[in-house]
């Protein structure tokens, strides 16, 4: 179905794509012009059938999209049928915030297990998710392979247990840490989460207004 | 200075910008070519310059730029100097994160206090930060006004202690709750963190991979 290499603007409107489709189906709403989806994305029609067109023949010409569908081939084109499963490294504040209050299965992640190095948390379970001790990593992950590292360790850590996950087979880093992850390996993809870029657009943002 | 009304696409990048500039500032790099930043930003050096042709004119034709001038420039592009405050609503795992482990100070933010209904949390200090109870919000931003409130808060309380944040003059929400606020208020800047899209990006591209 894949047509083209598709440029990273588009990929980055993808998941919110799958959002809006979402809350449109979960609103009962059955068919959706380019028009009506792009007015409530920000986007105009015509760069929505464009960015479409990078993965097939989607809805029809003056019916619009079935938006049941649509979700759902996005949905497919995002992977989040693929079983992609996660751990998640550091189990401090962050990490249990993402434990306990991030719905991994609503993106089609499974979260498997985390660790950290902290004996008072270290074997405890946080909303059904077992906690281990780094040290097991290696050997956790031979038994239960997964796709996804979630970095939520102190900085410090990162590039030791980047090249560890990586080393056991890991193919994407969720970066949280501030630290620029030099780790290099066929196929690994770095996705970093940088709060201090957000804050300083809204800065700026709120700076320009008068 | 400002010349004309800048793209997201720009105010996205200006962030960026700032990181990769601080970097090589504390690197001790004193000039840099618009090439030369391209390539570690993955930017063509025409990009660079007709980015920062939109703020007004930075280096010299044949010389590049000044590194530590830049850097300054593009801190006060994004605002980094004029003492922006902020307020964290919701002291659970992620606005403790946020409060311990985020340094507001290096995006020139002052992180005044937080707000919490917690009566265990509620009377607290955290790395420095007093944490009162949720019903003194009005109060204290009538004595202490704040720019920017940080919701961490659960999704089901995020609209209205929205709406109270921005009757308390706050002017800037950095929302990290699902929730997509409908707050309205002339000059409201909304700036939300979608740990789900990111995850979600993270998932196509590793899909992608072989």
């Amino acid at each position: 179905m894949r047509k083209q290499k598709v440029s990273t603007a588009v990929i980055r409107r993808l998941p919110r794509y799958y959002r809006h489709l979402n809350d449109l189906y979960r609103a009962g709403v059955e068919r959706i012009s380019s028009n009506a989806l792009g007015k409530s994305m920000g986007l105009t029609a015509s760069q929505i059938r464009q960015d479409l067109s990078c993965f097939g023949e989607f809805g029809q010409q003056g019916y619009g999209y079935n938006v049941e569908s649509l979700r759902s081939e996005v949905s497919d084109i995002l992977g989040m049928n693929r079983g992609h499963t996660a751990v998640v490294l550091g189990a401090g504040n962050l990490g249990r915030a993402l434990i306990e209050n991030f719905h991994f299965e609503r993106s089609g992640v499974i979260l498997a297990a985390a660790f950290d190095i902290d004996r008072s948390i270290v074997g405890r379970e946080l909303s059904g998710v077992q906690v281990y001790h780094a040290d097991q990593l290696e050997e956790y992950l031979s038994l239960h392979p997964a796709s996804i590292g979630v970095l939520t360790v102190p900085g410090s850590a990162a590039p030791r247990i980047a090249e560890r996950l990586v080393g056991a087979g890991v193919r994407g880093l969720w970066n949280f840490t501030n630290i620029e992850l030099n780790v290099k390996a066929p196929g690994l993809v770095v996705e970093d989460v940088h709060f201090a870029d957000s804050l300083l657009a809204l800065s700026y943002m709120i700076s320009e207004e008068p």
